[in-house]
């Protein structure tokens, strides 16, 4: 699951030095929509702050008064999304940030002068 | 209007290296879910784009098959966020984007090594 790719491929130019196409528009709404919810931006500190960088459901249950299904699904969210990845290791898959992701969507914000961190 | 609160301070802290509370995971959530439209990410960049770092609804009307009114509607979403601030002179409104909204942004989303973009 680890190696799976979530079929965003994000433009890392700042949206600020010239208009975006639509289609470059869409793949970074959808990445902007999936953190665009406090549960999953929650979701997203803590696993990235979690000892070693990562975490399972079973890490991340306790901070919230949400089902572990509940978790789940906003995990499979951000999943998709590529903003997280997952690998199965025994009983519990361990999700970690998909720092790419992160620096791509860090870069865009950025005016043109401040030069785009490359992911 | 160009001196409104719009309510929003973001922490500027890196998200990635502590958990954030759920506070401040709300208020981050709101302005990514601001610009997690495709909409509004093209109006963002075409109103950093145009000439001047500015725009009215008059320059913007063009890019999209939408009225005006549902462009003001998605302007008024954006504003209410703080990632853009609209000022009054003669027939329209001028709308440019809040540099220390997407910087904050755009900080939270580097990892703690990167060092945070003072917004």
């Amino acid at each position: 699951m680890s190696n799976q790719d979530p079929g965003v491929e994000l433009c890392s130019s700042p949206m600020l030095r010239e208009p975006l196409s639509a289609e470059q528009a869409a793949d970074l709404a959808r990445v902007f929509k999936a953190i665009g919810e406090p549960v999953r931006v929650r979701l997203v500190s803590l696993i990235a702050s979690h000892a070693g960088g990562e975490a399972c459901v079973c890490d991340l249950t306790g901070a919230f008064e949400l089902s572990g299904p509940t978790i789940s699904h906003h995990l499979k969210v951000l999943r998709e999304a590529g903003v997280i990845e997952g690998e199965r290791r025994g009983t519990w898959i361990y999700y970690r940030v998909r720092s790419a992701t992160l620096h791509a969507l860090s870069s865009v914000l950025l005016p043109a002068e401040s030069g785009a961190v490359t992911a």
